[in-house]
């Protein structure tokens, strides 16, 4: 029986070559799978077509938006997860649910691979395989890029030989990668780490310097969970693809960074996640008037911690299973609306209301009210202080 | 013979005040001590003679603006601190250098108490006595506000019953504390924390929603220190001072949180902050560009902790010179320039140059010239991931 | 209506006369709570009794050593907790549950105060008192010796006078607590930390020097609970009960350390544990099977946390909910067997058997069966070590 | 010109084949390179001429025992450096001095490459190729074993066909790796995670069970050095060897463990470590004395890191860098006395003095002499409990 290869299949020049490419080099069959997570872009039922017709045996299409907002962008908002304190994970966070459509397809098509169209030096190869692993380790994976030296020129000549229903045009400047919770670019231009974006490099977001007016929104949270806009029930994904137009329309979002790739080295990355930005920058501040002070410090190095296992790749592992029960318990009473304008590029919270507040006028106020027992301070202060002065008495000393 | 009290002098109502009452409540002599940490107003000397009008034995004052720079703002800036991941520890920062003088005022003028002009509510006590405390543990500290019930009302009384020469208008709504690293305020209206801030309220700021040409700036660091702006050198206190200028003018650096205080309750705070954030924002920059993947991600938890000592008024503790000793070593090659733009609010890097960088152009391109070996990246997400796997096949079974 | 006060009542001088006492001073009734937590002693009915013969007007005593054993013991040992590393929170776990019952009969007797027996310089008044606040924010708490000065000295003249129902002998040299987790004692001659324990202190274990049999025991876990200790099924009450006599009677578990009390100073304290200590060294050994690297390093942070909030009296604080919620995540597959020699005051694993185990026979052998891909090590090493590599090159240049 | 390969040389069988193995493999000359950190065994000279016999064309040896014990043991006692909470680091700690030497004769020779002897599934080919491209990124790294299958009968063979001055007796049942700070063993039987080890596997230490008199040492430390043993001045390789015999006569220091390697396997360890476990107990007591509390809880986070990072062989890495900066800043006053009890394999601290103590008699205690004021204690519970209260009252609502 000929062996069965999944390929993670976008509907590209790439891994449209790809399905060709992995039957000549393994004789496999190749059946090819499309997931929507909110990229955009061309019907799924074109995606899927064309598949066939560049040789795959089976070609299927997942419409996974809203499990993307569900059960990954969610986890990330309620975590607060940005890696490196900036980028809201848009691409590791879609890695795992195309991988979970990809091992149901190989089991489904008894499959022994999975092929994806990464190259060899970013952090998708290892979120895809990895993940993979985690979740059927008895799978194998190839990458075409990486494993076949599949480069772009010999791609072209390849869709060209064959005559593949597919655009062969020269390669667009720019390596995107985009979904609902965001998009990220890089492009030769911006290797020099010197050099500024330019505003052609934007898609998700408009100009934060264009003069405009500014756009005032309230989100509603229940236990984390973003459920209103402005009053108006909404999904999570509703949530997220407001967001992304009215913050977008403001310019909010836009990222800019070095960052530290999992494989070692640091790479300049342009992101714009209007969106995600907003909706994390409101779930924040949500949180400082809802969770307690100790728990607010401890989930701050539990945030970090989270960001960078999805980040690693590591959706899938016991730790972060574990650090989810952290986050969902420090949830719990997450709950409220928080005022956002958004403008010029910023996203500003400058209101909050809250019936799990721990925000206690009467404790803070300075005014007629105070019930704050003030003579307890001097106590506190004592004892408090007591082991740096007495310290300090010996290293004055 | 009479017994003495060093009173941390403003000038203002409270302080002009405190030195009556605190002769009328302990029969000590009272010592003005003002330390000039920018936050500019009065001249020292007029302060100076305010004091000793007032009733004061001895007045000093000092200007302490460059040591507060470089011995408070530039650890801050070294570890990137921010409290709550967004307050720059403004007041928090200039506790521990007033605090040091009114201790040397203390053991010149021989006395035994030092009082300050807190409430009981706040952090700034906590500060100013456990300070105190690591700094001379034998001082009493006394808080006429605080322990001695000296009210607002009855210091207005209390002033015009002794003539003292301070004005005793109304109390403006505002409750202000500055200093060259920022400004705080509070304000009766907004301790509803659904009431968003008004224009009125800023000071080292303008609207960052007014329209106005972006200023773009070169700033240079040497090990963490800022040494230029736009190629001329400056010392910290003057790249603050320059910053708050050009940042303050695009808006830049305002703060709008509800806070947690170390003791035990939230408060609704406004801060400005310009300079500060301008200065973060590009220390940060530098440091994904100069600072290695596992050091990074350390000195993120590292700066969280250094963060909440100070900010809990443990700036002379143990752990603050051992944490020290980290971000120290951490800083030894964040050398370099960082370009930013200051507009509309926002202050954006969009350029680094160093030649400590880390950042190596043939590893990260994706055009001629790569040089990273693609071929060992399948060892490593085999291995890296082993783990997981393993944990996987057993959790699936 | 006269005010109610329940007292936390152990049966000894101290609290006896805090009956009296506390009535005196406040003009209250007060109602005596006695719980058993398995600290051993007189009967339950004899210690009621002598409440309402020392002048309560109810008398309360409860059985909770289950309840103790599941609900505080069973979390510290999922938790490995030990503050410093060594001290298994003997009394730490205790405040709480003898809190839940102080509340719940403050709440059927409809008392405003609940009161207990510690003095103002220890870690148990801040764990009584937090508790009672954070299940109760309602009620008053006080504290007798602490706030009514009421001394050893004058606590025997007043039951002297007063006729109570119980010895005043000269107070024992050992300041004792206890109950079926440990035991912890002070004593004057132990304050100069230079002496050395004798064996008088000890009640829970027997000398470790003295020459006996090993005793070899297999204590089974299920998701991290002690099932079955040499195949029989047990309660953690009773897994705790026998692993006290037979680690007890190997001299397993007596500490003596140097502490960091939350009120700020160190002191010397004795502790026997030898259940405690034998149940978390069985179950770090096991967790070392059955959990994946990374939950286990990220575990080991969170244990250290778990201990300091426990210790530093905040059970039934936030934090310690969701760090409950990661500790049980990773308790899920905490199971198997751990066979432990009992012997001279070692507890030494020297086998462990599961069917949760991660570890891998064939990956691990050396000998024939390895199925271990040793190519992949060097792509591995390589990507691994890039970043320090990168770093290197800089460094040394 | 021919390319050099320096070689880690043991002068046992597998690195002696080694030499001929490389030459044939690659046409290299081969540099042998033996560093001596207290393995014991043959003389240096003996090593040397074999290596020459062998077939090396220059050979070196070096004493690096007293660099061991200063540069790698020491830091590993100020760390408290126990990986999985329990081993002392023995082999990843002896791997970086080794790598040292290995880089400069590499320098000195011009030598291309590295070669070790280590198999492709253990954590010392990291800790050597790290290391190696840590202090020399231009150098190669090649293992025998792993890269040219040079398995241990083919390396008899290979030494009987050469006729090789070394002995080709079947291999001992034991792997061992051992130096002054400790010893290894991985043996078939045990890989049966459920037998228990046998007294035949030990060598550096006596059974704890047997009959003894107990053994009672005083350690002296300044600043975390150990500098003199019962009143003796020591350099830390003697304190190292004087503690491994006396801790190792009496039992103490036997480890038997599962322990995750990096390579993301779970292996069965056994190890002795007498004198690391002796100075690691009295260098933790001595801590408990003279740390501040709060830098005390932080330490032990570093510490974790610490062992981690050096376990995973990043010694030359920027993070271990700057812990070492924390830890070194944490040591300064960790100066004093220890009185240790080595017997029936336990070393237990019974007595501590100094006069960097931050323990104060007169505050810990309960009797006469009394300073430590109680009724500061009410205050410090109201606040220090606050933020807990507050969410009490939310959730109990």
């Amino acid at each position: 029986m000929t062996e069965r290869v999944v390929l993670a299949y976008s509907g590209g020049l790439d891994t449209s070559v790809c399905i060709g490419w992995i039957a000549e080099e393994t004789g496999a069959e190749v059946i090819a799978v499309a997931v929507d997570v909110g990229q955009g872009g061309e019907d799924l039922d074109v995606i899927r077509q064309r598949a066939l017709d560049c040789g795959a045996v089976e070609a299927e299409v997942a419409d996974a938006r809203d499990e993307f907002a569900d059960e990954y962008c969610l986890p990330a908002v309620k975590a607060n997860a940005l890696y490196q304190g900036q980028y809201p994970l848009v691409s590791a966070l879609s890695r795992p649910v195309i991988v979970k459509h990809l091992v149901a397809a190989a089991q489904k098509h008894g499959a022994t691979t999975v092929a994806h169209g990464c190259t060899g030096k970013g952090n998708d190869q290892v979120r895809f395989e990895v993940g993979i692993n985690s979740l059927a380790p008895g799978l194998k994976c190839i990458a075409p890029v990486r494993d076949y030296a599949m480069t772009r020129d010999k791609a072209i000549a390849f869709a060209e030989a064959k005559g593949l229903p597919i655009a062969t045009t020269k390669k667009s400047p720019y390596s995107i990668d985009q979904n609902v919770f965001g998009r990220a670019v890089e492009t030769g231009f911006l290797e020099d780490i010197w050099n500024a974006p330019i505003e052609d490099v934007y898609e998700y977001t408009q100009n934060p310097a264009t003069a405009r007016e500014a756009d005032e929104v309230v989100i509603t949270f229940d236990a984390g969970v973003p459920v209103a806009i402005d009053g108006r029930k909404v999904t999570v994904l509703q949530a997220i693809e407001e967001l992304n137009k009215r913050a977008g329309a403001q310019g909010v979002g836009r990222l800019d960074m070095v960052e530290d790739r999992l494989v070692g080295i640091k790479s300049r990355e342009i992101y714009e996640a209007p969106g995600a930005i907003a909706l994390i920058t409101a779930h924040q501040a949500l949180e400082n008037v809802t969770v307690e002070r100790e728990l607010a410090r401890y989930k701050r190095q539990v945030e970090q911690r989270w960001a960078e296992l999805v980040y690693d790749g590591l959706w899938f592992s016991p730790l972060k299973r574990a650090l989810d029960g952290f986050v969902n318990e420090a949830n719990q009473h997450v709950s409220g609306d928080i005022r956002i304008v958004l403008h010029g590029g910023r996203a500003v919270v400058n209101g909050r209301k809250s019936d799990r507040s721990l925000y206690d006028f009467n404790l803070a106020t300075y005014d007629t009210g105070d019930t704050f027992d003030q003579s307890m301070s001097k106590g506190f202060i004592e004892i408090f202080g007591l082991s740096s002065k007495i310290a300090a008495r010996r290293d004055l000393g």
